[in-house]
Parts: C-alpha cells; sequence; structure tokens
C-alpha cells in the first residue's frame, strides 16, 4: 500500500478524477483514473470486472446513480493508502481511445464563430443564418474516424475549387485547420421516439473530453453546399483521452451569456450548464489562442435536448461537441481560419507568419476549470502532427 | 433431411440468396439466408459459429474470399436435401436488423432527384449546385437510428417556419416524407490515413439492401443550412432485413447513364456498377411509383471511392445508401415531395387526394433486378407505418 502523491497545484488532484483506457506493454486496454502523474487501475482498486474492460462503455451503460458511488469510493481510497499494483506513473502508460464512439455530432453553438465562419464562407450575406439564434445547428461527423490524441493525421486529399478556378482540382488540403471544441459523452441513451429533455442532462451524459475537430477548409468550402461538411471534416477527429466526469464540474457551472430571442420552450429551464473552461490552443509549443467555453451561445444541455426533440434516441457512447470555440478578442478564436481572417492576417509562430497547418505541425489543445477550493480541474490535452499526404 | 420447395418464379431463388437475421419464439437472434419462403438457419447447415452471432458483422469481416465459398457452399447444399431443424418457415420468424450499423452516409446520387429538389427548395436558382456533377454529394445520418423494416414511425416533433411565417413554431411534422433509396453494406473496412480505389468496390462491399430515409421535409428546410440535414432525418431510417449479396447481382449490373463533365481521375474506370434494379412505392397498398435504380448518376463504386479519398476509414457495418432514386418520369420519383412536386400536386391513393404522410399510413418499398437466365433477384421489402407524434 501507499500514498499517491500529487504534486501542489496538479490539475490532476482528487477533485478531478478523469477516467481513460490504459496498457501497458504486453497488457490489455483497462480503465484507469488519473491522480497526479499517476494512473489508477481501477479494476484493481475496486475489483470490479467492469473497469477490466478496453473501454469506458460498459460502465457509462450503469447509470448516474453508480457512477456517483464509484467517484464516491474511489475518492475514499485514494484518500487512504492505494496497494501498489494499482498504481503506474502516466509516463509508463499507453492512452487509448476512452469510449467507443456511437454516433458523433457536432454542433456550432459559439456566435463569435459562427458569424465569423459566415463572413468568411459568404461575404455578401448576413453572418448568421435566420435559424442560427432559433435552434442549435448541429449535423453528423464521422465516429468512425474519432481518434485519441497523439494520433497522426494524414493531410487530407480532395476536391478544391477556389472561386476563381473553372474547374475543381485533386490534390492535397492546401487550407488545413482545426476546430477547439467540448465534446460530451453520453453514459445512458434514450429510446427510440422519446426526447430527453433540458433537465435530464447529467441524467445521460457521463463527462466531457477535449475535441480538434480537423478541417480542411478548401475541401469543405468546395462540397458543403447543400448537404453540409463531408470529406472536408471525415478524415480525423480528435479527442483528449481522459473523460472528465460532470461531477468534477460542479464549480466551473455558470448562466449561458444569454439568450436572444428567448428560445422556444423544450429549449429553456433546466440548471445552468454555461461552463467556465479556458482552453489554450499552441501551434507547434507556441500559444496562439485561449477560447474561452464560457462565451457559447447555446448549452450543452439544449444540444442534447435539440438532438432527441424528433425522436431521435442517443446511445452510450454518443459523442457531441460544441463547434468550434471562439471568443469576441481576436486571439479567443478556435479556428486558424478565423484567428489569420481567411489566410490574410497571418499570426507568428515561432518567428515565422503563419496561416493554415503545414506538413510537421503540431497543434495540442488543453484546457482547464475552476474546481472546488481555488483548484483547477484538468482536461489534459489533446494533440496532433501533420504528416504529408500519402 | 428435406428439400427446400421454391415456388415458382419466386424472388427467392437459389441464385439469390440473401442473408439476414432472425428469431424464433424464445430464441436467440442468428443469421440465415432465404430460400422461397423458408429461411435456411446457417449455423445450422453449415455447422459454424459465425452464423450463431446476432447480426452479419463477423461474417462480413471475414472478406471477399471467404463470402465465396459460403455462397458456394449454400447453393451446392440447398440443391441436395437440407437437414430439417435448419429450415423455418419464414412467417414464424422474426426478421431484425441484419448488421451493426457502424457509421451511415447518404448520397444524393440522382440526377432528376436532385435537380427535382433543386428546383423546390431554391426555385430562384440554378437547380444543381456547381459541385454536384464533380462528386458525388453526401453527408453522415444517425446510425443509431437505423432501424429493420417493419418498426413503426413515430412522427418527429421539431421547428418549422414557413417562408411567411415570422418566427418558428414546434410541434408534429406536417410535410413527413419518403426517400426510396438502395444502400450498400460495407464488409471489410479500410485504414485510415489509406483510400478504396474504385476498382476496389467488391472487395470492401457485401451486398445491397432497401432503405427508406424518412424525411420531415418543414424541419429539414428550417435547419438545413448551412451544416446539412439533421433533425429532418435523423429520427428513423428504415432497412429492409435481406441483404442481397453483390455476388447475386451480377446479372444486373449495367453501365451509368453517363456523366459529362468526365469526373476526376480519382471516380473514373473501375468495372460497371450500375444496377438495374426497379422499385415499387405502395402507399396503404397502392403502387404510386416506380423510381428506376439504373438511372442513377454516380455509381455506389464511385461513392465509396469518393468517400475514402481524403484519407477517412471504412469499418465492417459501414451503410452508404444512393440518395432517393428518382427517373425523369413523374411516376418514377422516389420522394413524395417530387411525386406532388411540393404539395402542389396531389396524387390519388385509395380514392384520397393525398400529398404528404398522415398518421396510420403505411409505406412499403420493395425491389427486384434481373437474376441470371431470366430469373428475378428479389430485396424484399421495407415497410413501416406512421404512429401519431407523441
Amino acid at each position: 500500500m501507499s500514498v499517491v502523491e500529487v504534486p501542489a497545484g496538479s490539475p490532476f488532484g482528487p477533485e478531478n478524477l478523469p477516467y481513460g483506457v490504459f496498457s501497458v506493454a504486453g497488457g490489455r486496454r483497462r480503465v484507469g483514473v488519473r491522480l497526479g502523474d499517476s494512473v489508477i487501475d481501477l479494476a484493481v482498486l475496486l475489483e470490479d470486472e467492469v473497469f477490466a474492460a478496453p473501454s469506458l462503455n460498459p460502465f457509462l451503460t450503469q447509470g448516474p446513480e453508480r457512477w456517483a458511488q464509484v467517484r464516491e469510493r474511489i475518492t475514499a481510497l485514494v484518500a487512504r493508502d492505494v496497494p501498489g499494483p494499482a498504481v503506474r506513473p502516466v509516463r509508463d502508460v499507453t492512452l487509448h481511445l476512452p469510449f467507443e464512439v456511437a454516433d458523433y455530432v457536432d454542433f456550432y453553438a459559439s456566435e463569435h464563430h459562427a458569424s465569423n465562419l459566415g463572413r468568411l464562407f459568404r461575404p455578401d450575406a448576413e453572418p448568421l443564418m435566420p435559424n442560427w439564434k432559433h435552434l442549435p445547428v448541429g449535423y453528423h461527423g464521422r465516429a468512425g474516424t474519432v481518434v485519441v490524441s497523439g494520433t497522426e493525421i494524414v493531410r487530407p486529399c480532395g476536391q478544391r475549387k477556389a472561386p476563381d478556378e473553372a474547374a475543381p482540382s485533386f490534390g492535397p488540403s492546401r487550407r488545413l485547420d482545426i476546430e477547439a471544441e467540448l465534446g460530451f459523452v453520453v453514459g445512458v441513451g434514450s429510446e427510440l421516439g422519446g426526447r430527453v429533455g433540458v433537465d435530464e442532462f447529467a441524467r445521460h451524459v457521463f463527462g466531457a473530453v477535449l475535441v480538434n475537430d480537423w478541417s480542411a477548409r478548401d475541401i469543405q468550402a468546395w462540397e458543403y453546399v447543400p448537404l453540409g461538411p463531408h470529406l472536408g471534416k471525415s478524415f480525423a477527429t480528435s479527442v483528449s483521452p481522459w473523460v472528465v466526469p460532470l461531477a468534477a464540474l460542479e464549480a466551473a457551472r455558470v448562466p449561458l451569456p444569454g439568450q436572444d430571442p428567448q428560445p422556444l420552450e423544450y429549449l429553456r429551464g433546466g440548471e445552468d450548464w454555461g461552463l467556465d473552461v479556458e482552453f489554450v490552443v499552441e501551434w507547434n509549443g507556441e500559444e496562439v489562442s485561449r477560447p474561452p467555453y464560457r462565451e457559447m451561445y447555446w448549452s450543452p444541455a439544449q444540444m442534447l435536448a435539440h438532438m432527441t426533440v424528433n425522436g431521435a434516441s442517443a446511445r452510450t457512447g454518443d459523442l457531441f461537441a460544441s463547434g468550434t470555440i471562439s471568443g469576441p478578442g481576436r486571439r479567443q478564436r478556435g479556428a486558424f481560419i478565423e484567428l489569420t481572417w481567411g489566410g490574410r492576417e497571418p499570426v507568428v509562430v515561432k518567428g515565422e507568419e503563419r496561416t493554415f497547418l503545414l506538413d510537421g505541425d503540431e497543434v495540442t489543445l488543453s484546457a482547464t476549470a475552476p474546481g472546488p477550493d481555488g483548484s483547477r480541474i484538468g482536461f489534459g490535452e489533446v494533440t496532433g502532427r501533420i504528416t504529408p499526404a500519402r
């Protein structure tokens, strides 16, 4: 038995306890929680086979009462001694995709982002579409290409056509971009034909991850009318390896900035699920932006209520993401197309003027949120490096 | 041992042998093939546990050489006597979703359909978008709400706003529609970062199903800009219980009607994968349309090549559908919004003028294709009845 040491100020203190899936050399994948610089093997700590699974899904299906019990029990056990075999230094483990993704829906919930993209993609029209303030606009993405942080991102090829070109050409994307987002993981699904009320969010959603929704802007601009983004997004979406449970985000909950006009009744009420999560975007190790999640127009509770109001069922492992997080300031923008204003206003990274991603570039998103008693809750990071088109 | 009787002219003769998942009262789901009015239990016939699974997925992953061997063996065995316990009358079994759906992509591959919808949704603009003849336009749908034929369809609720209304209102869809489509089931996946060539279609795709992509046109019209359809489609997509293997469709293969301009190189060449599949749409038992699949502009081999050309991986169980099948004639249109021209030209069904779906309506799609020696290959049917909004 040993006490797990937690460095002072660690964003992975005992008030956080995010869940992930890890393996050690030659071993099988299993579920752990992060504490300080250690991973606690839950199958060993709690002697429960549900954590010997290669994904969080079996635990997610067990529901919020069970999630609360397990969290309480882990909190109590790590405050005392933990059996030695349950503790692994995080540097010694490989982290995997923490859950099997069922459906992946990506929203568009930042007013600043939607307005910026409207100005860039449709310069002669109103930046926000007429529906934008009435419903959280979203669409389905590709679940099968959601990958864990650290996975290399192969530059996608596809059709691109600039406005001044007569016909499209085929080749590697020339406008490869990021989207800094927060993603929500459904634990308990819902029935086909039923719906999840805006006040039932925490009965269904288990926790949150960081998402980088890699985007090829040239492919997207050519393909997206009228059925939405497809190949411009489907090549890869990276998520952080740690799922921060909603229970760790109590101190981060804030009211939304305000909705005008008032949305329809099914999107009204419930508790505050604005979240004061502060993102940092690093480009080749240099900070270029700090997108503030608290500025988002639509809450994740509204997203889930909207997504199911037509009777669509939710399933364990569904991932729905916020869409790019952008604040009002330039250095609060969560996509490079906004940060560099369509590539016309480069930013300086490591002394060089940069617009979109070059081969070899690495982007890392990280985020923290207020925890109890002045602590910080860390989401860890989601990182990816661009490799040349094949 | 007994000979399985096949009624003369059955679309489920020994040249077809589509795969499905069935159960008998109190029993587990297992894989069978249909022959005449019987289901042959493959775990019994072939003494192979892969067919004792509750979905086709484990068999699908085994690949095209194995699919061919199994088909050859079934063909040989059913030509002789089949053990009695392997044979069930189809009326005595329950049919289930035949495969676990990984990702679901819906294309838009009929020029007639895309032109009709362009005229209806955007009357003041060119009906086809500039990208339409350069790439098979498609988008991701909701995999978790793909249901088997016979599942009741609850009328979806959502936001609708007619052009003459100032604000959206919430309520049951008033323009509930169908889309008659052919869907393709991926057996063997592909690597992330790689691609599937247009000539590799039959190495990855196992077979085809009928698809009814139920669509709430009022919800869709309000929500779909700029990220595409979401709640207007996500409440349910019905598929037929029988997956017709590509091997049964050899005699149905035809050249495409013709592509002009010639598409980019990655979409060119390969074998003919136009398919002469004739659909019948029945509304409350009355035939209202016969959409011809041979009229489709893009082939399914082009769809798969396009879907993966950006490095997106495919997985076992991926479903990609053609989009609505519409021919040039009015009675060849595969969606009611086209058949009734936006509701302005009703059709007569059982003596009543009808436009969109009413509660209690039932729609059944069926289809057949040419088989060897003048036989017909049946896809069976996909049916669904509308129940009132909850």
